[in-house]
């Protein structure tokens, strides 16, 4: 197993000056937020609990497991959220709202679809590597089969972020449609069907084992315009249409 | 949400005749394991096992909960499984070999290499969709991202099984090889890294939300065929190279 990363308080400055020593620890971690660290250790909140969510199942991770994770106490994490379902919900919302705007930004872009698909697909792949416990955490929400020992609350929640994912992983297949349209693609096929095949090659990397995760995490860039490739040719781009989009 | 399909015993055949009325459930269900019906019944422990796991993640399932799905005693199952250790693990490893060995049946015909891994990944797809539970339970052990909380029995297990997951993907990587060798897809090119977009590219189906998988479970074929298409063209194989294999 590679080691693994731990986001952890930055012990060495406590954000008031202590004339008499650092404060405990439970202290030092209120006077951060107090201080205006919130945007801050809200992200580590988030990025913490994706880790355990996507280790762990949203059934058995607990808010005390993130805390832990933070080194922070576990009132410190109910202070903002009331429960589990709440926290993956802001796990997820945030995640979706910094892929969606950025695919906005790509799929409005004033040039030919299919250079729009590409980019958009190299940018979605490399999401997955580099945030794979977002994506891990993402791909269980929106693929749960039961709702089983879930709250109306959570159903809802659950509802809601599959209908937001569903919209993001439908930019790709408009993509794919205006492409058909201006012929970089075949036209005539069934684009539903092809649109979550092909969002489903660029998250090819949701299973790879750890070890090929972080082996792979410098040549993410290489990788995700690799798994772009493959998802753009497998649509049926021809090899001319490929070797224009691939070669910029 | 479609409704969930149980498997439930079949109360109406008790194993032996009851001369005064049916005995009792507990007493019922041990009769039918006396009474040889000790595959079948291992058979639907698994079913059940791979649900509750595929739903509700490893960590948090119990077998309390897969005896309940079946409506069997807790005792029942544990009288063949001491742990949900042991419990996954048979699970994984029914799984794999049932594939395992349709794989190999397809990867030994004397055939060029690009019509047997069409076929491999085309009976990869189907399987996925078919058996939906069980693939995601795979998938959830082979990336399992740290062992936190987990027994030594328990790591062990888990890298049995993913290295057996890994020696059945690596049969698809040996049939890219091939194909390349025979011509019929580019040659020379990082395999490994291909074989791992490929096969990512037919699970596809893990990530898709229960209303499309049950609406497609009477398409699984066309579906499968599709996802094989949309792989093999990716992994780079000419318009007249798949004429001729999906024209059969």
């Amino acid at each position: 197993m590679p080691e693994r990363k731990r986001q952890t308080p930055d012990k060495g400055r406590p954000a008031n000056p202590a004339p008499r020593g650092r404060p405990p620890r439970r202290e030092r971690n209120f006077a951060a937020i107090r201080g205006g660290e919130d945007t801050e250790f809200r992200r580590r909140i988030l990025i913490a609990a994706a880790e355990i969510f996507a280790e762990r199942g949203f059934a058995a991770a607990s808010i005390d497991e993130v805390a832990k994770r933070l080194d922070a106490t576990k009132g410190l994490v109910y202070h903002r959220y009331r429960s589990k379902g709440e926290l993956l919900t802001d796990v997820c919302e945030d995640g979706l709202d910094r892929l969606t705007a950025r695919l906005d930004e790509i799929a409005g872009r004033r040039e030919p679809a299919i250079t729009r698909l590409t980019e958009a697909a190299a940018f979605h792949a490399g999401q997955v590597i580099g945030e794979i416990a977002l994506h891990r955490t993402l791909a269980e929400v929106t693929s749960f089969a039961a709702s089983s020992g879930r709250s109306d609350e959570e159903a809802r929640a659950v509802a809601a972020l599959t209908a937001r994912r569903q919209a993001y992983d439908a930019i790709f297949t408009a993509l794919i449609d205006d492409a058909a349209d201006q012929r970089d693609l075949p036209a005539g096929r069934d684009t539903r069907m092809l649109g979550r095949i092909f969002i489903g090659a660029l998250d090819a990397p949701l299973h790879w084992p750890p070890e090929t995760l972080s082996e792979l995490a410098e040549k993410r860039d290489l990788i995700a315009r690799q798994l772009a490739y493959f998802a753009i040719r497998g649509a049926g781009a021809s090899d001319a249409t490929l070797m224009a989009e691939f070669s910029r």
